[in-house]
């Protein structure tokens, strides 16, 4: 085992110290070889109902402080396998779609191209269009687990193609994901038409709703996701409103009725030994978080995506 | 199939947007031939513990244009089938509890003479009370269905008859609801006299406590209250701190353990069929609910009820 | 004195009940012949900080219920004297600018020429250029009552050139405003260059910033205001962060030290007699506004404006 | 100089300790001689806005620790002169204002006739009648000062005589208070007829409403209320949104534009030598007051009567 | 039978009224023959991340007031059986935690001499380290239930042995408890080590991790805690944090991912018959509850307790 | 002029953008040559009432990238004339202040010795006394400006000496400060004595209440602080509460009645010229300030600080 680096230790240095780089991890805007990369995208334009996603990458880099370095489920810590950095805040434009989906597509391909494992902040859901174009111009067409209550593959909202509901329709169309090896699960609430969930099968997802996840069980459902992506490159998008609002009240269209954040985690725990090479986790509203648990909850999350890498580099060592 | 009318689509225009009816449905306050009404019943005069479920109504509708107008779980619109509309809050005054149940049963009769479903938005819990009167009076003693962490049977408050903690042992007495019909489900918490719940069931009620449902399951307590009301004409209340507070911390007695909105949602679903003739949803207390997960629970739980209705609409058709 | 129609009486009718329209007048979305007309504008793609404004009108007209009929200081009851309805909110496209701005240009134009005085509610502030496009279609290029903290007169925000903090820029261009007749008042803050205030200056505005107005005074600002306009057709803009951000805390770009609400109320009240054509009022965020200050100070503002309007008519019916 | 007694030494046991009583002083329910006695009346039944001051007198309380034990204005420690006691709450019934009226009358009239001076913490304007007739039945027709946004003296509320709009006028009505020895300060806000203002002069009360006092200045309207009430015996009621909603968020009918607490402060402070016999302090509505400011505001004017008691106390004794 | 005493009935007195003891026990300060006492210990000054738990004593109180006095599922009156009081908050001193200390340890000696079993609200987790030294003075080392989400037995933090991280092994180390009689229950979350819970085993300490937990199942998790502390006195500490963030957002250390309130409720249901001589309530933070439903909880946790102290009366009696 | 650096750019980049530093300015933790250095001290164990000031730096970070870079007041960039960085945060010990205020001395001693002005972030105002120590170890006995409702040189608190409420009495006995050259502005409030203010008179400072600012203006307030202080080596220390709790609402010991921020910033800016040497800005605290409003205060009172500093390089370059 090499030690990497170390982040401040919080029992030598009270966690409420310092710059809120996410867990206090090195900031370090220059594109360089890392293991991995924390990037913001503060972008919410394409918000249907609240906006004010934007402050999401700084709300859970203000509550990823509180985490320790180590993780009793895998046994690891982190840190000790992996080499990254927060490397901020992509650069986007409030109102301007298309601009920044280039930036942010331009900027993730920097890193990627360098070896690094973008991790990004969202910002509303219409920022993972733009990183799997970004992932895809350098592995080729990817796999995709999407965890989230809405597809997010209809085709336009008011006549816009680009908005946080439409991401993966579009990623299909431009072929930057392979459907045959991607797959949805948490799909709920209400819909536009009954239909809706069906068409999304059409396109060619496999598509596990709450509803069957609450027959076929948990571990069932990782099992399917397991199989449908193999070992092909994945991309894994986590939208926070996957939860039930009460556990992430902060977000901008929630829909009621599951899942705990016990849950999410205990399924991501399950997805160790996949070949990651993209995760996002999306849809952090601060204004309607009043007591941080939505963006702690996101801060685990990409705490627990870590770990899954750190598994990753430890047993291809043994 | 004959599409009745469309709320405005929130894919065409933002759900955000436009005066908050429930469900941006038309506002229309003549009274006149519908399948179902919404109403408020901005009442708060008859509460124990915290007042403000006046604002309740307002949040409730607030909350609802966030819906989308399918329920993929019935697999139908329920606007396809049902013609109705918000017909805004029925006459109150505060402080005077008498004159404010006149004038409910009062509205809601006039509502039920013209063959509508009256869904009346809280308030507090003393408004099931006119509204049975005035759903009786036209429609003959009722069942009852009751979910809620209280039974609201005492029979007084600091010698009060009418107070959100009374309504249904007033409706007996005035043998407004026939109890060997009635079915209460959910209670719990801390009460007056370890024999409270007794107290219900000596007045004619089934009673499925908190406890005894964690053993039966909610499928087994379903299949009870399906039994118990059969075919007759059944009233359906719900008061939202059936719900964990932390499902529904908006409301003003709220109790902790149990339910959460997916338990209570399920349960819903499973009412379809039943012979419906009114439903209250009640004691929503907005200052409390600053993300508003509350409000959004409330209007999932009427969109339910809606969806209900449009079910026994479609099946009848056929 | 002929007397139009009531809103509801809040001694008659609780405050508290019934679907919020702007002080529960008459919802009407046909456009038609009216005095005035209120009209939610629910866009805030064009925020430079914090977005969230799209839900301003909503919280306005929520405040706005409060507001009893008459105006002490005016003497006047201004429904007693103009004839108007809540026209609801016009339509626009999260993420569209240039679509949205179209829609609003549209939809205004139609109630002007119908005669209707519009009262715009935002939404961002670079609503105002499009309200500006269609009055100056009906009325030609008007005079401009600018109350901000900001100039508004940028020319670019990251290369866009219609955001929020460049409207007044634009529509100088446009020819729709006649700087020679328009005044901005209350500029404050920290801003991108020292020189910032004297470019705004070089476009033909006259600018009283909040320091001068310490030294010469509110009477004497608003001299200089009544001279600048005269009697032209003048529209007033009033953003709410002209306010102290202690007094408007729902605000997307609040600016410290000044002013209070009692000195915006002073100063609209002595702007009587003058020749309005057009209103908004604009940056409303109720994210950041728990305790609803900001939009009961902006539905104040409003019921001052349609008083003024409310002055006019009878002073011109004398 | 006598020294009565001490509440518990900021200095010495830090404020958040303890129980919260009044400036923790003594909680003592049994009537008993003392120069004062601050109760709680919880009621907020005849609110016609908001609800929930029922919770004002815990919040004032709860704030009140935050206080010291001397004034520097007066140069006094108010406990070194007065002996008193915090006596808990009076018994109230939610919905039935007839009947809290009473118990308050009799409550208040018990510590009255043991010659404590009653500071009373609401809860809504309506609990002011009971105490006048209390106070009245020990001390004969009482002079009024009255601090508000409102008079008070509407006729009713929706056909109700007892509300919160309504006191001063039955107290008018039942001659408990002399009108020609009473004053109203403050009045400002949207009324219900142009005239209303005019209708409190006609019912014998001096009123300086808000825009009088701006133009003949603070010390003027003290003037005027020394020289009103004279050497009668007065009651101070001090409504909270006497002040600015920014001053004091958490109130149920909040009026915009004046007053700060540091002008109601220094008025208060310039009514040393009045013969006041009962005082309340109402409107408090926590659930509006995040940083409870407006609590900590009522808890500091209550600390200036109790200040004004000890002044004429210390100078009765030279 | 034997009726020990009322608190006041809350269907005779609103539950909103009075002076907030717990609920509404009398308050006696005087050391004295009881049952229990509850006791405040507002002491924050050891807390890691986030300060603030001094104001949890008065927040548990402030909610403990919506309890009735019946426990259904242990079919009993707690007050029917124990006698006891609020006594009020221990002295402490804010930055001192070597005084605070003693403090609480002479002052919770002094009720544990006259049998009272102590009740002691916190405050944080460093707290139960001189509760412990004063009730093993009395009765000897003492059984430790822990429920927590930490095992709080770090060895230092920042080089204080004197933390909220620290007092178990600090208990251990001074042999004022007995591993072999104790044991802990619900760690979760990220540490500092990998190993970090088998050095809380090695210090003795018998620990069931949340993981554990869902694998056994709770019944088997309390089996355990029963065999393992058999008829050993034992003091029970209950850290709110061994709740969700969600059913208890206002902690200073919160971990996602288990339990709800219902769980734990029913796990502290299930220890009726154990020899309890102490318990304590800690780390409520009311400034991340809004809600209030983590207070709410915390005197609902209190209330369990004094039903099992109260049930082992009962049975003792008989 | 020599442009020294440029902050991101608010019309290029969004401010919503980006790692929290102040302003966004460079973030560097090794100490070098710089004209200024930002610094939190994310210390609270000394606060006698509210605690929670730890999040105090990160919150002032936090709305200080709504600042744009000029100053119109003095017509000028402060980040043209002065170069700076943000240098993270001082290692602090919760609950141990003396080790915490050693490490404060140290650190800011190194960056003085380096030429940098430090800039101190609270924390609460304990912080100041190692400041002092530190910066008079530099530059020798210095002036103090002090703006603050309360003096803070209460000998001690529960015993303890070293608190919120005490460090400038030991400054005084440690001889670090001049008091002849020192002066108090806006104390205010309850105090312990009325003759607390005499008393720091006695001590050698001068000291202007808030009750003779009223009197004598703040123009004359100021004058006074530039005549006491000359051109001595100052240190300017700004405890917010000196803001009145509107302004402030997000502090640890508000006291009611005076100042605005307006009044503060005019303040402030009469100041340049003054030798400052070093200054901080305390007591803010996050958890009461939900809108945010105190945390931007601060921010922009930091920044008229660097204004000031700015000015006087300005001026001594021509």
């Amino acid at each position: 085992m090499s030690k990497k680096f170390e982040i401040p230790n919080p029992s030598s240095m009270p966690r409420f110290s310092g710059i809120r780089s996410f867990m206090r991890l090195p900031y370090q805007q220059e594109i360089d070889q890392k293991d991995f990369v924390i990037l913001g995208a503060p972008f919410d334009t394409s918000a249907s109902y609240r906006s004010g996603a934007r402050f999401g990458p700084e709300a859970i880099r203000r509550s990823s402080v509180l985490l320790r370095p180590a993780n009793v489920y895998h046994q690891i810590r982190p840190f000790d396998y992996l080499d990254g950095v927060d490397g901020g805040d992509v650069m986007v434009i409030p109102g301007n779609t298309l601009q920044s989906h280039q930036y942010i597509t331009e900027h993730v391909k920097e890193w990627a191209k360098k070896g690094a494992v973008p991790i990004v902040l969202g910002g509303d859901h219409s920022i993972s269009l733009p990183e799997l174009r970004a992932l895809s111009s350098v592995h080729g067409p990817l796999s995709l687990i999407h965890f989230d209550a809405h597809g997010d593959t209809w085709d336009e909202y008011w006549g816009e193609k680009y908005t946080h509901g439409t991401p993966f329709r579009r990623a299909l169309e431009e072929g930057i994901i392979n459907p045959s090896r991607s797959i949805q699960v948490g799909m709920r609430g209400t819909v536009y038409d009954p239909n809706d969930i069906n068409e999304e099968r059409e396109l060619g997802f496999e598509v596990i709703t709450s509803d069957e996840m609450r027959i076929i069980g948990l571990n069932e459902t990782i099992s399917r996701v397991r199989e449908r992506v193999g070992n092909e490159k994945v991309f894994l998008t986590f939208d926070i409103d996957f939860l039930d609002p009460v556990y992430a009240p902060g977000t901008g269209t929630p829909e009621i009725a599951d899942f705990t954040s016990a849950e999410a985690q205990h399924m991501l725990r399950q997805l160790s030994g996949l070949n990651f090479i993209g995760f996002d986790l999306v849809e952090v509203l601060p204004a309607l978080d009043p007591s941080e648990v939505t963006a702690l909850t996101a801060a685990s999350i990409v705490f627990e995506f870590l770990s899954l890498l750190a598994v990753s580099k430890r047993d291809s060592n043994n």
